[in-house]
């Protein structure tokens, strides 16, 4: 039996995870972080299954972080007992973090401005238990974050510091994404680990404790060089990985774990086109390799075996139809591909193609069939 | 109490759904068909949700269109007995819509090759009843079906006839999406209905019998003048709307009942950046009105009534992290969004928004409180 023999059976589209792959992509993360001395908190948000994150968290000391309280409280609710809310904490959000710090969950918050320390300190006062904080850090123009020279920064940590609740700092290198090749990367990781210590040093300096200091993005983290000062990396996609992050060079198409299944429904054969059943509702409008050297479209195409097919990619995607052709410039048009025939998609971004379903259907790293079926689940 | 007051205790980010307004927005539509003289069949495509369908099927006799086989099985389980499947069917499906034939719904499938139609016609002798066709129609270069004098459509037409298999045909004018105001979409949907027409002639010329004409997008539903020959118009996002709509004149502003309720979670003021929970999680990625005199970005701010906020849209959209800032060329900055404030951004795409969603916070056309919660389904 071939892995893709499980594949034939299933309605489309679905989405596909390639087991073995990515316990290689976890295995790498794990490998990694550990030789530069330092600890992995994987980011829970890509997967957001009970399944993924087991693996995920087995490899890292049970660290996590999420992007939502929803995915605190599920993991929450499996015994994960040490997380990062790593997006900026509202007031209204304090009493949810609150209830899971009061049931055992370390889970630590995430602010940059006075306002949201004020209402931690307030929550923290006058809730059932403290509230701690990391002060969050810009270091390359992303989106939220503190300057690490900026006053804010040691107002705020004092504050804190003051009822006892300031963890640390914690950064992430968004801007990364937009950075091709190991020697790129590895700059931009020390931009992020220089923004990071500084921002520490800020607030040690100013008599403050700063215990954390974290960092990270799975480009980052697969090209830091020197993590000194750094006390943890967090990352995501690195688990599966997708065709965003295979044209910037940190994995190659092998490594990619994710992929959409779909059949074919029919052709426009004077336009060179293959209709399928993967619209955006299962690939999702990501398109996030058009800037990039190579644009994939919304996705690149693969046999059932996985294995890409010359140069066709996903050149349209309405709710439930794809259009597949080949890139511009393609010197073939591909094999033929009738009615009924199915194909597997790589996605550009792992997250988004995710979120738009409910299971991965698994191919099993030891070749068990039938497959297994991992529940994903959404939310806030 | 206003209308915004339940707004104010929700989770963020939230689906809202202004049922006054959609009200408003079915009854145009149902009006507009019937002044045409032929019949509704609305898409349950964007809302999938069965209090919404129950609110479109009350004014169109009970006709519906789907995109996906599980919508088929979520209506026919609450009794819809005359559904479209408006995607070209793969052999892989005949089983599951013969199940619901069997049922009791009357499910007609499309599609636009001989491959297609041979296994209908297989699934049709060997299974437990017939499935009827629509033959899909390419009328503006779009995507999938046959020109109106490919005689591929007559070939078919003779298979699917001699089995009792012929229902019509069917044709989507999905690039009627490009066209701006009301005379130009006019004038797509005299094409639609024109290429639609002319393949309905060339079938029957053949001596096979045509039923069904069915035709639509939401466009050319609104801005067609004449519908001779035609049976029925098929129409979906008319229920919510959307800045595509918008921009293209088919709605105003005030039309759309659909937005994102979120909450500010900070800013990088000197970039004149306000951070909010609604990142492309909550909005989606889809970027539908790049392409339009207007780019709306990830979507257009409103306050927490629904009133658009000067010049500020989503410029930028990361999972859970949505950047507001004033338009290019905007003369002012916006009001000052505190953090903890509320806004509503009001989406893109309506289909592409709500499915990233389990639900809608209804404001009742009553302005009954609590407010409703209307749960969507998805997948296939």
């Amino acid at each position: 039996m071939t892995e893709s023999d499980p594949l034939r059976d299933l309605t489309t589209p679905a989405l596909i995870l390639d087991e073995a792959r990515m316990h290689r992509n976890i295995a790498r993360m794990n490998a990694r972080i550990a030789a530069l001395g330092v600890a992995l908190r994987p980011h829970l948000k890509t997967a957001k299954s009970v399944d993924v994150a087991r693996l995920q968290l087995a490899g890292a000391g049970g660290r996590g972080t999420v992007s939502t309280l929803k995915e605190a409280e599920v993991m929450a609710a499996e015994g994960v007992r040490d997380l990062i809310y790593a997006v900026g904490v509202t007031p209204q959000k304090l009493a949810r973090v609150a209830q899971l710090r009061a049931a055992g969950c370390d889970l630590t918050v995430v602010l940059d401005s006075l306002a949201q320390a004020c209402a931690v300190i307030a929550a923290s006062r006058e809730g059932p238990c403290p509230i701690p904080a990391l002060i969050e850090i810009d270091s390359d123009g992303h989106r939220s974050g503190l300057r690490p020279d900026d006053p804010a920064l040691v107002a705020i940590g004092r504050q804190l510091h003051a009822e006892g609740l300031l963890r640390g700092i914690m950064t992430h290198a968004g801007e990364s994404y937009r950075v091709v090749g190991a020697d790129a990367l590895a700059a931009f990781a020390e931009q992020e680990r220089a923004a990071a210590t500084a921002a520490a040093e800020a607030l040690r300096e100013a008599g403050l404790a700063c215990g954390v200091v974290s960092v990270g993005s799975t480009p980052t983290a697969h090209a830091a060089r020197d993590l000194s000062g750094v006390t943890e990396v967090r990352a995501g996609v690195y688990v599966f990985f997708d065709l965003v992050m295979a044209g910037l060079g940190v994995c190659t198409l092998d490594d990619i774990a994710l992929s959409v299944l779909t059949t074919v429904i029919g052709h426009q054969k004077d336009r060179g086109w293959t209709l399928v059943d993967a619209g955006w509702m299962a690939l999702s409008s990501d398109r996030g390799t058009a800037q990039q050297a190579t644009d994939q479209g919304y996705g690149l195409v693969c046999d059932l075996d996985g294995r890409p097919l010359a140069d066709l990619i996903v050149i349209s995607a309405n709710q439930e139809h794809g259009i597949i052709a080949p890139r511009p410039g393609a010197k073939t048009q591909g094999p033929d591909l009738p009615v009924g025939a199915r194909l597997r998609i790589l996605p550009n971004h792992a997250c988004n193609t995710a979120a738009q379903h409910d299971a991965y259907a698994v191919i099993t790293a030891d070749g068990a069939s039938p497959m297994a079926f991992w529940p994903r689940f959404r939310g806030w």
